[in-house]
């Protein structure tokens, strides 16, 4: 051991729950086995209504009667359901090779996962990605999971849910009242929905992604060519997860990039996804011109055997669509997408990606990983919003959608990128028509340009509207997009960000239950239970510290007012009086009011010879 | 002086122009002798394209050549221009009274501003208010200047105006190729649009508020009951305008009010609005209920003899509605409008400023101070957004501004709050439908309670989309909402923040030259132009120190590679290649890449017998 790096120990993970908050596990009707986790956050017992559960990512980590070891991994249940459901079998994979790890030295080579595991895969018998058992009409334990954590344990719909879903506009999506796992078997049947789940993931909580469910998000970590350690990169995940990363793509770059994913994978209990062109480019030492079909596939089953979930495949980059970006402000902005644009010009040949997309396909089935197809002619900045090179491309990722389809696969559809705010409709729309419905996964999108260090807020405006509009997943960005790599902080600025535009999208498509937390933190508000909306908050470290850094004072955390308006006077007190006095009025003084309301209308519009001047004269 | 605390040194205040940047000065045709300013943002000489202005209501501060002294206060060029219209008088104003600073005991009395003078007001002979010269048919300096700051000096409209008013979507907006001062004043006589300038506010430059124009933001500052002094208070006021606030909003509550407000103005270039109510309830110790239209219509009086460019008055809360919110999640939660229901409930009557509206009007009227009608019954959470209460209110709203009109005065309507994203439309549509389209001014709205901590976000994902709606103003949230009093940090992020709500609303509504510092951007980050990002960003000291953590050294601020992929690969120099490929391009070779896309898609869509699923079967 000691000849390898000691990047990794149990101590470097943050865990433990967040204030006020236990893991409560539930079991769905028909799978009495499955443990399905959810955070309940207490509240103080003046508060007089129940604890309230949210929706968790964060596995294990935050469960006080889990004992955590990096080093050993999560448990993996979930190797049995896929055992037991058959048509797999356990077969030697493929050997690590220097080059899966940038040929690094002995010298820099992080230390291995020290518990590898034989990987599963189809054995083409008969169904195995979730795609295949929701079409023979199979509901998977992975679709009883997705759905009881969809419900946060409910076992019925919320009280006016169906009011509430009216109130909303969902922009043609089909919100049910309550989730139940056939609706989540039908969704995946549809293309509508998918659950990333690798077949060698057995750590995996499984959860659905599809635009007739709760707006999901994504946290991009990764080492970098420049900086970062593998023990931070697991770190990073376990704290995107912490802070509500519903999905964490790791998008490593440089040496070590193999046992780095496996760490992650291994102790990983949201889906992973990379983009495996990034690996190849390494194995041919950056230089694009120089992949070949043959080391892309290598590193598909490479990352497959590990466990990856979800692929982003650049397959729409095609040589027809390349000089369409010859007149953009920034041309072609996706790492994936110039890399295959450079392939591409260099042979002057159609991508490969393309031609063996049935290849890709029949790879990725065999692990039931899901697609992600990547958007590589996405826009990057407003001036190129929307544009032919983009919309040729989306047009080519339809397609191929039904090609996955068509091989078993599970498929979501990346996009944008920079969007200015009228034209985002336009965009979720056309993907939504052109892909048949499949989900579509954006990154933001950017409503301006204009405030680098702020981009985590041009673009949750955007995330907020897409998702509204129907976009399934949002990815986040960080307050240091395009200016550096992001560090903790910006992780977690990143996710709570994205957190709060994808829950304000889950409101305004008129999800039944989603405003039951911003009711429970109004409440807390209102009744100034400060702790108790710190502790309901994404994140209530720094609502804390926000409010202590005015009024620190322990005792300023119960009393009845706030730094806004000092201790004497209170508007939230007045409340109470107009309470009493709704509470107290006669039917004659109700009527008083009405006709005092009238006469004194009537006093303006016609009395004191004043005449009404008419808008635009 | 030295009986008094000297609160106030001129050192004390942020001056210096910001990165690259210098003031330039252009005169309107019609109004020669007016110098409006703007920023010029300067680029590195590789750019190849000309210097960027940008709107600056950063005033004299950032003018290398203006010398700045606090205690002379800023020069003050518009009284000459007021002077000269006449139907003005010079009078002994009224006398600061020891309740005017709360009776604050000598030893903890802010030093009076030194150089006070006598105010003016209106005679009543003739037009006094913009919108009565407007009405007049006569375009006052104060419109030529506004319409010269909306085009940043330019002579004529930017290429392709047309095509871009078009390519946007305004709602309904009536957005110009170009600024004319014409346009200003039959914009404001027609009532959709103010430009907020006291008689008494002579250190003004003046700025259009309107729905056909630039949206601007305000930026509230404010001593407090429990913290703050008069010193933060006016470098709050210089360091919002720094970073953009286009208003100030002055909400100090406690002693000092009358001093503080008198540094502020003096040394406002920006307009700077009031709730006068909360100083007349310090003048009655807090009780609400001890109020009167005396002391109110005194207040009125003092702050308008100040300078106070808009009074914010929460006429709308009527004795009738106030039961309308008994059933809220948090009632009423504006200061303002808790304040008027306490006293018509506790005197069960009709509130004094509804009844005493036309008084009001005459008041400011004299002094041509705007109405900012107070939404006193904003919503205050997502459970009460667009309810019966709160349109009660702005229907009552409407028939003010048509009195308001009759009698003058200008008018701009304030709005919520917290609203989901569903409701934003339909809540600035009836604004706009009840209001006649008086300029609506909103407090984000805040798009869901779940996010204490975050709230510039979850509001700035509400403003941007209201601002696009047609919103003129846009009041700005920083991260310390509901939870402690902003400082100098939480400012500078707010103002930031609303900053690219709103551009990113002009870009939507299609404002025809607001792409244009987007491009810029966009180019200097394709170039590698690192400096030139910086520079054009909103916050160039924030995007240059979030670089900077990633890549420190002088070098990389000219490589032409960035963190993100590393020196080895980069997809923006890929486009160079891409470039030069098109440019080569034969049409053969054109031809050659259609026909094999053709062949492509056909080879996937009958070959290898594979058979397309539909979606939803």
């Amino acid at each position: 051991m000691n000849k390898h790096a000691s990047n990794i120990t149990p101590q470097t993970v943050s865990t433990g729950p967040l204030p006020a908050s236990r893991k409560v596990y539930t079991s769905p009707k028909g799978a009495p086995g499955l443990k399905v986790p959810h955070r309940q956050i207490s509240l103080h017992e003046s508060a007089n209504e129940p604890a309230v559960r949210v929706y968790d990512t964060s596995g294990p980590y935050t469960d006080i009667d889990a004992s955590i070891n990096v080093d050993a991994g999560l448990a993996r249940p979930r190797t049995e359901w896929v055992k037991a459901r058959g048509n797999v079998e356990e077969y030697k994979g493929r050997d690590v090779r220097p080059e899966d790890n940038g040929n690094v030295g002995e010298k820099h080579l992080a230390r291995p996962f020290p518990h590898l595991q034989q990987p599963l895969r189809g054995t083409g018998d008969g169904p195995l990605t979730q795609f295949e058992y929701a079409r023979a009409g199979i509901i998977t334990k992975e679709m009883y999971f997705a759905a009881e954590r969809e419900n946060l344990g409910r076992k019925a719909a919320v009280e006016g849910a169906a009011d509430r879903i009216a109130a909303g506009n969902s922009f043609g999506a089909a919100i049910p009242e309550f989730i139940t796992p056939e609706f989540v078997r039908d969704e995946i049947a549809k293309g509508r929905a998918i659950i990333p789940a690798n077949i060698n993931h057995g750590e995996l909580e499984p959860q659905i992604i599809g635009r007739n469910f709760l707006v999901k998000i994504n946290a991009n970590i990764g080492n970098s060519a420049l900086s970062s350690s593998v023990e931070e990169e697991v770190e990073k995940m376990v704290w995107a997860i912490r802070w509500g990363a519903d999905n964490v793509m790791d998008l490593s770059t440089g040496r070590n990039i193999h046992n780095t994913r496996e760490w992650i994978i291994r102790n990983a209990p949201v889906p992973i996804g990379t983009v495996p062109m990034y690996q190849a480019l390494e194995k041919v030492n950056g230089v694009a011109e120089d992949l070949t079909w043959e080391i892309y596939a290598d590193t598909l089953i490479e990352q497959a055997e590990q466990g990856v979930d979800y692929f982003t495949i650049h397959a729409g980059v095609r040589l027809p669509f390349i000089h369409l970006t010859a007149n953009r402000v920034t041309g072609i902005v996706s790492r994936g997408g110039s890399i295959m644009a450079k392939w591409c010009l260099h042979h002057h040949k159609e991508s490969f990606l393309y031609e063996h997309f049935e290849d890709i396909c029949d790879i990725m089935r065999t692990y039931d990983v899901s697609f992600s197809l990547g958007d590589g002619l996405r826009p990057g900045a407003i001036a190129d919003a929307n544009d032919e090179a983009q919309f040729a491309e989306l047009e080519t990722l339809g397609e191929l959608t039904k090609v996955a389809w068509a091989k078993g696969c599970q498929v979501m559809i990346e996009g944008p990128g920079h969007v200015p705010m009228h034209k985002i409709h336009e965009n979720v729309t056309k993907q939504l028509d052109v892909c048949d419905e499949a989900p579509f996964y954006t990154l933001g999108p950017l409503t301006t340009d204009i405030a680098p260090g702020y981009d985590h807020i041009t673009s949750a405006i955007g995330a907020g509207m897409i998702g509204w509009f129907g976009t399934s997943m949002l990815c986040y960005v960080t307050p240091k997009e395009h200016l550096g790599l992001p560090d903790r902080d910006d992780v977690k600025v990143g996710v709570v960000t994205y957190k709060l535009a994808a829950h304000a999208a889950d409101l305004a498509k008129g999800h039944p239950a989603a405003q039951l937390r911003d009711d429970a933190v109004s409440r807390a508000r209102f009744e100034f239970r400060w702790e108790d909306q710190f502790n309901l908050s994404l994140d209530p470290e720094t609502a804390r510290d926000y409010h202590d850094r005015t009024l620190p004072k322990e005792a300023h955390k119960t009393a009845h007012f706030c730094s806004m308006c000092g201790p004497k006077f209170c508007s939230m007190q007045i409340t109470q009086d107009v309470r009493d006095y709704a509470a107290n009025m006669s039917d004659n003084e109700r009527a008083d009011i009405e006709r005092g309301m009238a006469d004194m209308r009537e006093k303006f519009i016609a009395g004191g010879g004043k005449v009404y001047v008419e808008a635009g004269e």
